[in-house]
């Protein structure tokens, strides 16, 4: 019997994270072939050149799509997406692939979602059902019911995608990916890797022995013109504690990263920044590394819901961005405001690091992943169970 | 205080009828300034050129959008998609609407709802909820968790969407703009135009003064190669019953309409039709002035789900295209199978005439819809109800 | 050392005739690969899907490209070649080639010579120079701009490349591969193959013993709202004469042409033809040998002023599409004029047949094509000669 | 009699400058009315976002078009160009010109002309029939092919673009609009303006009251890959240089200006470049004022071929760049060297500073734009002269 061929495609640093597992499950099993995409902001050098990692890992690229739009509006974000369609049917065209994958939620994935169905390619998502209460949320839950088959990260999940009427055989809690990652890192104690010759990056290069404290940062779509504004409040929280150091990562393409970006540039050119280096990115089990040894984690990240549930790391959430994700007691929520950051990290340094959590997953999501995919039988008809 | 924008996208011939009581009514609102897109296959000759029906009923046509990519496969149909994005999104841009309204489920509405959703517009969606059983559902249900209003034509319709996780004061029970057009026909007693004469066509003329059979079949989706044969089993059966004469209307646009449309054109040339004529297509309150004084209708459009229940037109619906939707007594149900389809026909010959339901609507839609677009809340947030 | 990577674009029915002996050529040459490359209206059934004939002349297709965007308009044009480019690039960049090839002069093979010529693959230009009077002309030597080597069909196409700058060494006049066609059919004295048999059509299958007219009328792209009128003047004079028969070819894909195709159409079901066939499209080399038997071709096709030369076939040549073409004896120019085609047909019924004439070349050009692209030296890089 | 539209396409930085006198006099001439669409780079941040300078000089803007796609490759150059074509006809369908005109020769400018051209809308050309021995060439000599009117900016441009075949009436020499803007800050003896504090920028503020470099350097497309590599040999001859101040312009986009861009980044978190401000752009007369008081301009920009001629600046042109463009004996030219650098700064140190010529224009170019553009018939059907 031939192989089935899984196409997979990566669109961004962060869904690599949270696919990883998977590719390499997909990648090993008798039965599957992978067929891996990679596309829009996981091609660019100013998003980390997430490709660069995959290459790295040893995954084969079938296909590279260029199809980011310049231009610091949401209209590109519109236009992206259908360059994304276009590119990518001729793609599928010539893979011809039994089940296509798309990842999470970002606004690109929709047009692996709409490429697929249209073309009555059998559509496998990752991480729907979750609530976040933003604009991913609206290309979540559009994108599950476009999926023939349902790969989530949580209980909860599980629960949201029956609700909105997909057929119980079509969806499978495997947990998240990122926490098959975050288990391998678990436990080595320090760091394994030196970070500034690694990875560069610009800014000092203060002492990391006596811990640090890690800030990443994305711009919210839904208020994009707001982006340098809120990071320049982290910013100023970060400047006023000179006490310990800070590694703080670029935030990945959106609508309005450029906000972020140039509000970070401008306030580096101002402001004396002298505890804090500035990375581009880092592979994934690194950065988990990173994190694991880290005082907690500052920022809108996702990583900071999952991962850091898993590790135990504290994290300071700021603003509306993960705001309705299932979390454990790990986090602390604030607003875009100094202050609240900064009594934030106060309070962290004082409680014990928190226990714990199996929210996400146990660690074995890649290999669950992979065993679906082999299982399910290849449809893409369906209809709404109510 | 300045109207509300109302950019309202039609996107094809069948979706005109389903909005143009509620583009006359946005139209004569104080409160509102309708702003009018034309796109796809309402363009296009091939299709009925919907667009000059739309200019003889006094609307003023903002922007045209051609993205009809031609290619009898379903990667014409994703990148159409694509490129109804690219285009949209520029239209939208420089009308700046309120609002933004689209249309029903056909694959093209997609592109309108995610050009208008990455953009921030809030998105207005009629007829969303409904349970048909083929890719067009996919489409349907995807479109509405990306819409911040609902504006559905029926009570069942209303629980499917609250199912789908959307909030209680965002779903509104209008009634499809469709039946308002069939009251206004309603109790006409008599052809109020010369079908030949006003519509042109090919093929015989035959007498249409003792009635007469409509038809109309379109392509469906999911099945695309058996398009031609499909049509052709509904050909053979009007093929064998010369006594009552024959109004065939030619299918819209779809992956695969070339199928049907070549079954029809070789059938033709092969085969002795002396008492079918063909017509390209016909404005809306005509052709269902037509229907409501045939014998019935026959083939697979949901013209006979919902206008023929308010008229109480007796239908013969073919194959699987209306699968699950709502109906009146007036349907029977059929494969496609020339024994069936000519059975069915004896049926209806024998039966009364089905009384009228109020399933989709009481004749007031359009006026309820532009009431709705006055009153609701401008937003473009949401996250899913549970 | 690895064979020379030689990627041609064929983008519709004719320009495969002009390129399918270099094909063959391309395909046998030990030094060479072909990569095969079908596009834009080669694809559609609405102009002949000369994709068929490709594969049925046994050469693999690479990559397929749906470009054609519908729409009765100049706009559709534009957008065409703006979908090619997108489409061509992504095709280029999986294929790598070491040389592209774009044949002669429609809008669309501007698509295949920007994404080259950006891409800085080598590009290669069939059938430039030529001097025709129209859109086409602004193309061809916008094309030849870009190109790197200019593969000419004549002394005369020579000295216009030359004019415009190009490098001496850069230039070959290899005649036209279908010429090379015209050579093989060339003296067999009768049709090799029953025409309504073997390529369908439709209308009246009158006795073509006694010999026949050809027509194929193309619209003109810069008059293109006349292209309905065009058609009718030539279907008229057709009418007119109902003692010999007539085989009328459906013009290929161009802004206007369904002001052609829907005049033919509506001319047919209005007046009596029962001397006229109708075909969608035929072989290259039947076609040919269909002219070579006939009394003589009547249009506005290039075929009458190439391969016609090379025959000895009568040619009305109708309007302005080969305003400035190097024509040999065998062509009489008309204008849109009843009168004037119909005087046309009385004077060749008169005359002897015209004598060969080897303006076009001597039948050798496809082999010869070949041997240039793999002597000539990659490069992509120019400058204006003076 | 109505006004003639004439739309003006802008799609970067340097282009402004080349059109800004002609769109003041097109603007102020009572037969015409100026429609402006801002395209491509000169929408982004990253590349100076010329269109900020642009609404400042008064002008309103009548569509943006976002078309540039990311990605470090040639293939994203190609396809920026096929999304401008989709989108400039889009644009040219809503603003009916009656001419279109593309400004010089950067390879988006294509979309520009083949959007015009296809729909019959008469095309002029700005600066036309220069030979430079690049990319540039096959694109300016390409888009004279497709152009209705030439504007020239000197004699030897006129003789290139009649050698092309363009007929005699349809060439005009005007002059380059560029010169317009120098003979206005001509003769001002002194900087008109504070630089750090009018346009910011990184870097070091060394004092600029005793002369200053200017170094502008752009990567060269054909070469792209090495992009980096030439300005790292730049930087190290500047940054031997520590006695006199460098004032330092980022290139503008292509393919290959990350390479560029971020070889000068790398370059200074390195080393120690203290006497050097790198400015991201500056308003064509302040930069004009900048160089005429400068010591001279470094780099490969074609400022230093035609501002510089006019003004009497000083040049050392570097690299293949403006290769064969005509120039002034204000040129050195040198190859990718520190050592060749280093040492025509040392001679430029030691010479009086060179004469002014009118190679370019006497200061008149954009009323006589203007002025041709009112006066010449409307056509878009041409043919080769030859």
């Amino acid at each position: 019997m031939p192989k089935r061929k899984i196409c997979v495609v990566v669109t961004a640093r962060p869904s690599y994270s949270r696919i990883k597992t998977a590719l390499k499950a997909i990648q090993k099993h008798p039965d599957l072939e992978l067929q891996l995409v990679v596309a829009a902001s996981a091609l660019l050098e100013r998003y980390g050149t997430a490709v660069n990692y995959i290459k790295a890992d040893g995954f084969h690229i079938d296909a590279k799509v260029f199809n980011v739009l310049e231009g610091e509006n949401l209209t590109a974000a519109a236009k992206t997406t259908g360059i994304g369609i276009l590119e990518l049917s001729s793609v599928f065209e010539n893979l011809q692939p039994d089940i296509v994958v798309t990842v999470a939620d970002r606004f690109e994935t929709m047009a692996t979602a709409i490429a697929a169905s249209y073309m009555n390619i059998p559509l496998a998502h990752i991480q729907g059902g979750e609530v976040t209460g933003n604009i991913d949320e609206k290309v979540r839950h559009s994108i599950t019911k476009l999926a023939d088959y349902h790969l989530v990260a949580s209980k909860d999940a599980e629960e949201r995608v029956l609700q909105l009427g997909e057929e119980q055989n079509s969806v499978f809690n495997t947990g998240c990916p990122s926490i098959d990652l975050a288990k391998e890192v678990q436990g080595l104690n320090q760091l394994s890797f030196e970070p500034y010759k690694t990875y560069g990056g610009v800014g000092a290069q203060p002492d990391l022995s006596q811990s640090y404290w890690v800030v990443m940062q994305h711009p919210v779509t839904n208020e994009y013109q707001n982006s340098r504004k809120h990071v320049e409040t982290t910013l100023e929280a970060i400047r006023q504690q000179t006490d310990v150091p800070v590694l703080w990562f670029w935030p990945n393409v959106d609508a309005g990263s450029d906000g972020t970006s140039s509000g970070i540039r401008a306030f580096r050119e101002k402001h004396d920044l002298s505890h804090v280096h500035f990375f581009k990115n880092m592979q994934g089990n690194d950065f988990l590394n990173l994190l694991d040894q880290s005082k907690g984690l500052i920022g809108n990240s996702s990583v900071g819901i999952r991962e850091c549930a898993y590790l135990g790391v504290p994290v300071i959430n700021i603003g509306s961005r993960q705001n309705r994700r299932q979390r454990g007691k790990n986090v602390i929520d604030v607003d875009y405001s100094t202050k609240s950051i900064t009594e934030a990290m106060q309070q962290i340094e004082k409680q014990p690091r928190p226990t714990s959590t199996n929210i996400y997953g146990n660690g074995e999501a890649g290999k669950k992943i992979a065993e679906v995919l082999t299982q399910v039988e290849l449809k893409f008809h369906k209809t709404i169970v109510y």
